[in-house]
């Protein structure tokens, strides 16, 4: 069986491992030519992977791919020794507890390889869900299923149409008191915001949960994450689609972010996500009660979900830069897109000579919408001159609107009507409070953070 | 005069002005077509507004452009009553202060709007510095001039180029403590980065400063920026390109915060700067010494300043979304652009789709440089395969580097070689401390910041 799983890689490749006596999960050392000796698990090629590219399971965890060309000497260090698969244990779950649904898209969360073996297991069925984490079987009846199994880089309009489909006929079909989304932690802002707008009434929270390192590393955020998305699920009264992802780097709590006022920064942290303009919902600690932090939030609507279904592509986001040319607006509008978001500067200003470009694709009914690159804060065209002849040329300024929230919403926007006028007007109306009228001083961390000012 | 000053409007509105005796500074009150009723000081018209648009200083300090055709009534409350110029003092200088040269581009801080008369003072002539802010007698003898008067959203590569050439010259002739850029502050990261590279062993800092509320309005953040910049450029010990503004909302003190490891990451807070990726440098306080706070810097180069001038135009910063299509790289690579930096998402990430496109560019020779959208982290593109493939397509990984400074790092390097193998190596190496080899725990604000997350 291990020799089939390397039927992926080129002959070359699959020679230079024969030869040796290497087969999948066969522990190596590999000489290469810049005089580096590394050594690792023999992995199956990866799905779309080059074929002459030996992809190797390191100690710490990572994967590591090296062309078949730098590798100067190979060794088989030890054969592989099937490990038994993670035992699943066929959960006795207490009768009466509340039904959670999970949908998996991908990403990290989804998939688990097992740190001795490099084995790679598919990690959503409820089973392994419950094998991994046994302290859900205190919390919910889980049902599981998989919906696509791609990186979150590659998830797009359609992807969220037929992710809010899929929300929407489980909450029907199932009554779950809520549906979490498992998703790649890069793009699942982007997905959280495009549920809040297809998906409204919910009767109870759409739920995304991600890890910013697989279950197979020691540092995986991946159990609390879970437990604290399932205990959301059960017991916050959000109708909303939210974030559920580590407050701190450590296994403390995790913190529930608006779909629409969150957003990634930071490439590796566990506690990567923060709300931006606005509070995190509630802090979640796995042994006690969720504590509500912001108390301006839609509850579970018992009536609901409405599915309000459509995403615009001819939709772009476009980020403003100091010499930036007109190529790329004008690009644009010839291609037929409907509608450009640029994250401008400051108040939400762009270059003097880029005006006419951006008035002309509205007279061309291409909706603009401005927003800040400073992602904190808030828009105001009427400040500068800039941002008056801006508002002149009908440019929309998204007040405090991310970027991608803002994207998101434009796509939306333009799937559900064909007049850029009355597309304008929806920019500018709260949906799922993802414009928030008030600003708070605690919303932007200080500058200073981590420093001693002093006294 | 005042009349005079209104030429600029067109003949509807000197018309409306005219007929109820409004000159140049009357305060007026005019009824709109939607209700409201507004009271203000009529201001010129700008030199680039929009001649049927009336611009109107509110009592708020905010300036309002509005179209004629809304104006449904207008009344006269008080006629122009001329105010005294700021009283300009020759300042009675000790001798042996410190020589520090200050360069205007443009920006708020660089224009001051009397607050009771609404007349436009150009702001950097030394004695209006003085004038404005007279703790500056003790600290130094100044010497200011106007190199450009734009908004900073108008700077472009060109400019960086005559700014470095003048800041140059300025260190040559003479030989000041220190200079001070006075800038826009929705550009200023961009530009200080750009002086970074621009300008090498320097004898002191470059200090660009700017406001983020002009010197007429109560909150202005002017004097205290404005202090600090010059206590920096007289006793702060970094020979870099650094950026002093607010570290907090109030005015306390300022921070010192690196040229290629700054954003400005609020719309309108006087604390919108934040170093990222990096410790501010330094702490600055009117009344007390410069606290450095980060130890890995430059010092001052008494035989320097080198000048390694160049900014390639043909260079873009592209943000990636989910759903992008390739036309915005197509698009780039068809212009003629040579390089690309990529605004990608987590580590180092785009839609698996798009690869070939930028394979592709690359093969085209554009270099393509790869950064995220998280802004805090690191690039590592081992981890995932997507990050795998796009090493391979020849993505340079751009490691902690802003997407803004890692674009005008790349405009800076094509300017200086025209080979792309020898482009993507520079990228790589550290130049201006703009990659920092080492993670730190308080580089990255909590995000259960604001909140009581209990023991």
């Amino acid at each position: 069986m291990s020799k089939e799983i390397l039927g992926g890689y080129s002959a070359r490749v699959r020679a230079l491992l024969s030869k040796h006596g290497v087969e999948a999960f066969s522990r190596v050392s590999l000489a290469l030519d810049d005089g580096r000796v590394i050594e690792g698990i023999v992995l199956p090629r990866p799905e779309f992977g080059d074929p002459d590219v030996l992809v190797v399971k390191l100690d710490n965890g990572y994967n590591i791919g090296i062309d078949v060309d730098r590798v100067k000497e190979l060794k088989l260090v030890s054969p592989h020794r099937p490990a038994p698969l993670v035992e699943l244990r066929l959960p006795h779950l207490k009768p009466g507890l509340p039904k959670v649904c999970m949908v998996s898209t991908g990403g990290t969360i989804a998939s688990r390889i097992d740190y001795k073996t490099g084995a790679v297991y598919p990690f959503f069925s409820a089973e392994e869900i419950y094998s991994m984490i046994p302290e859900l079987e205190d919390l919910a009846f889980i049902k599981a299923e998989t919906l696509f199994s791609i990186f979150s880089e590659d998830m797009s309009p359609q992807h969220w149409e037929r992710l809010a489909e899929r929300i929407y006929e489980t909450f029907e079909r199932e009554k779950p008191t809520g549906v979490i989304v498992a998703h790649g932690t890069d793009t699942m802002a982007y997905s959280a915001a495009a549920m809040a707008f297809a998906l409204r009434d919910l009767p109870g929270p759409v739920v995304f949960v991600g890890a910013q390192r697989s279950s197979d590393r020691p540092s995986s955020d991946t159990a609390l994450n879970v437990i604290c998305a399932v205990k959301t699920a059960v017991e916050a009264p959000f109708g909303e689609s939210v974030i559920v992802m580590h407050g701190s780097p450590s296994d403390d709590f995790c913190l529930v972010h608006r779909g629409v006022k969150a957003r990634k920064c930071h490439t590796s942290r566990r506690d990567a996500f923060r709300s931006v303009n606005d509070l995190p919902l509630a802090i979640v600690r796995p042994g006690g009660p969720i504590t509500v932090t912001n108390h301006r939030y839609r509850p579970r609507n018992p009536q609901g979900p409405t599915l309000l279904n459509g995403f615009e592509s001819k939709v772009a986001l476009v980020k403003f830069y100091p010499g930036m040319g007109s190529e790329l607006i004008e690009t644009l509008v010839d291609k037929g897109y409907r509608g450009i978001v640029l994250e401008g500067t400051g108040l939400g200003h762009i270059a003097t000579r880029l005006i006419p470009t951006v008035r002309r694709a509205v007279e061309d009914g291409v909706v603009v919408v401005m927003t800040s690159q400073c992602l904190w804060g808030r828009i105001n065209m009427n400040v500068y001159r800039t941002g008056v002849e801006l508002i002149k040329a009908g440019v929309v300024p998204a007040e405090d609107m991310l970027p991608e929230t803002a994207y998101v919403k434009l796509s939306w926007v333009l799937a559900h009507t064909t007049d850029p006028q009355e597309a304008r007007e929806l920019m500018l109306k709260n949906m799922a409070f993802e414009i928030n009228p008030r600003n708070e001083e605690r919303y932007y961390p200080p500058v200073w953070w981590g420093l001693d000012v002093g006294a």
